[in-house]
């Protein structure tokens, strides 16, 4: 995890209320990739086993296909993986991404920059 | 308020560890040049006067000058402006946002669209 830089860009993709995908549910996947486990990945994110359940199940439920599949085994137990059709839209997701990050160096983003402090003042009187 | 559409866009500026500008702050500063006044716009924002008045007060702390200005009045009364530099600001930033808004028109999107589901699918069986 790095500090936030001065400019933070959060794409978020909703079906309906939910949203399909995000930057949490992105390095989730990618997490998933990794660890091979939904639990092993919730520990690497330092998120509980039922938060990136709950991540894992609404973005199954936004897509055409179920972006991760999991093999059945003991409780917390068996194994996961991000399938093709998940790498896909994961891939899409992370150009996107990438396309926006280098459409943001623009004049308005330096003007921007340069107006802002390097950090904030102490808070006024009231 | 429109329903959120598929794609939503939301970019923020820190300032350390304060949010500089973002959505929410951005469109506080359009409803006090709207409104004339912090509790104005807090109410047409159905947001707490409280709560205008701390997004104001990081606003101020964040940038080389303040983006508001407020004149004395009676409690939560006096006027308040949006200043030259504020409104540059705030240019500058919807200029960003719609600059990025119209590069996420790509291929890439195109396919994330088309891969989601118009709605998601029922919670499935754990």
């Amino acid at each position: 995890m790095t500090a936030p830089g001065p400019f933070k860009l959060k794409i978020q993709l909703y079906c309906g209320d939910e949203i399909a995908m995000g930057p949490g549910k992105a390095d989730l996947l990618d997490a998933i990739g990794a660890h091979g486990s939904i639990s092993g990945a919730a520990r690497a994110m330092d998120m509980s086993y039922r938060r990136a359940w709950l991540l894992v199940d609404a973005m199954n439920r936004c897509w055409r296909e179920p972006l991760v599949e999991t093999s059945p085994g003991s409780a917390h137990g068996g194994g996961a993986r991000v399938t093709p059709f998940g790498t896909a839209v994961l891939a899409h997701y992370r150009a996107l991404q990438a396309r926006l990050d280098s459409a943001s160096h623009c004049p308005d983003h330096a003007a921007l920059e340069a107006a802002m402090l390097p950090a904030p003042r102490v808070t006024q009187k009231g």
